[in-house]
């Protein structure tokens, strides 16, 4: 199985997601900037695997600290180098989630410094571990939404290049597919970075599973000509009341759907929801550089020198659009409001 | 002003729009073959635009028979001929128009083979004022429908380089624009060939017209974070009940608008029209070579090698998703089927 990050006893093994699928490199992440670093850049990316990846870099942080200076002063910095993690990027709240966590867990003050280290690894290995039984009840789980002869619209990547098991949305196809049930997937391309025409068409490819790459705006045209019976996708922060953002084009999808009377479904780990927002107008959605849409990977200007551009990196899906949440505590139906409070 | 095509003489001089907004690069078709191969490539394109090229093409063609031939030889080679030329892009049908209306004129029997090669000159000259006067005619109309202070979103090209005049849509944008109205237009880059991102911000950066370039897939989170007050394309083939054939993600478009509750509008010349349709479904629907969306203008790979794509370059809007038909004899309101035939 791909392995998106490894703990590699002293450093944290990642594959350079943003050189997929040309090229499968790897890249050692040896000190907390180099995590941040690609974090920020994608080179790790998909909400579980940030989570993940932030678990073992405020390891990697606090371990270079020094350890003999007083427990109070190692926490502050402890703290210090979890929000410096945590401002990586804003709207994935797996990553945030997973960070105060451990911080949570190891500003115990029965814990002398070399203990908090100690325990911060410890902790930080058991998200992995973690994320991997979750996606495999979320594929479970969501398997059985998925008929026989499907054909399955998905955006974005939720592999197991985006998590450290087999993914959530792309899990939940991978175990239909196990199971035998036949599957055709159709995969939105995803600008302006192309995750699902460089990341989810390579996995569906490993995993065997015909694949069919479209352009975001025929995603319509699909629905009615391909006679899609679903779409799945991830999701970076769920709020209390269902609203879901996830990678740009997701709203989109979702109002497509409704009109098509197809279901529209997300598939996400508990680690995703944010019950402290009461709806998705509250979650911050990172935009990033203009030169994603202009410069197609700083390799091919598509439009004017200096056009303007706007580049919201997510949306936000309302929580009455979407059919059902794939959890790894089973299916939450609507009224999401009362289903997620159940479970949470 | 832009002219996307311009008659020299005795040859075609078309701006080659596969180059722009890098290169503003022209080419001179001299025979029927470059002019298909402009048409095909998108060298040349825009439905009005074709319709204008096909008729100095067939020009070009009948005026490099042998004169001498028998006239019913003659009218069989550019029978021949205007078929060729139809053939070379299947959806729009202004091409056919155009080239049928021609050749019905020049069939004429009373007209000798020289006078017919005349005549066919003088035929596609006309064609292009018209386009021109159409276009005028279609901008006056439809800027009465833009408000003051609008936040309009636009897909594909619909302008000077898609037309012989100000163009269609675009020319609704840019008469808003000359009455004085504030205007802000987004873009939606039009996947794969990403004619919104290099010719139609090319050219409301010309006319002085602010805009803002978004990816495809953002159109939905704009329309409610940025308040879009409507959306306007233009067409490549209209059925009698209103149904309109547009470039891929039109579709998408007019979901989206419906969803948000904001007016979709469709900008066209009366040849756009195919009352011989009952509706949409009948509209045929050009497929291209799947390259387009996994390899950007050749030069990028943007996913695995040998993906399985689907690219219909066109999708069909249906028309009771229309606010409005914008042509040049007024605009058409639901029901089309009534509001259709009493222009045409």
């Amino acid at each position: 199985m791909i392995k998106s990050l490894e703990w590699k006893g002293h450093y944290l093994r990642i594959i350079d997601q943003t050189k997929l699928p040309g090229e499968l490199t790897y890249r050692d992440l040896k000190n907390i900037q180099e995590v941040y670093e690609a974090i920020q850049k994608l080179r790790v990316r998909g909400a579980p695997a940030i989570g993940v990846a932030a678990g073992f870099g405020l390891y990697i942080g606090i371990s270079q600290l020094e350890p003999t200076i007083p427990d109070e002063e190692f926490l502050k910095k402890s703290r210090e180098l979890a929000d410096y993690l945590i401002s990586s990027r804003p709207t994935a709240v797996n990553l945030q989630w997973a960070v105060d966590y451990i911080f949570e867990q190891i500003s115990d003050n029965n814990l002398n410094n070399r203990e908090k280290i100690t325990r911060c690894l410890k902790l930080a290995q058991e998200l992995l571990a973690d994320d991997r039984q979750r996606c495999n009840r979320i594929g479970e789980y969501g398997s059985e939404l998925i008929p026989d002869n499907a054909r399955i619209l998905t955006h974005c990547n939720t592999g197991a290049l985006a998590t450290a098991g087999i993914g959530t949305a792309f899990g939940v196809l991978l175990k239909a597919h196990q199971k035998g049930k036949k599957l055709e997937v159709f995969v939105d391309e995803t600008r302006p970075l192309l995750q699902g025409a460089r990341l989810t068409m390579w996995e569906l490819q490993q995993a065997g599973i015909p694949a069919t790459l479209i352009s975001d705006n025929m995603a319509a045209f699909a629905m009615k000509k391909k006679h899609i019976d679903g779409v799945i996708v991830g999701a970076d922060r769920i709020a209390a009341n269902g609203d879901t953002a996830n990678k740009i084009g997701t709203y989109n999808l979702a109002v497509l759907c409704q009109y098509h009377q197809i279901p529209f479904y997300v598939a996400a780990p508990l680690s995703t929801f944010d019950i402290s927002l009461d709806n998705g107008e509250q979650i911050p959605i990172e935009e990033r550089d203009g030169e994603e849409i202009s410069n197609i990977w700083g390799k091919l200007l598509i439009t004017t020198p200096n056009a303007q551009t706007w580049n919201p990196a997510f949306d936000v899906t309302p929580a009455e659009l979407i059919s059902a949440i794939i959890t790894e505590k089973g299916i939450l139906k609507p009224p999401f409001g009362e289903s997620i409070k159940k479970v949470i």
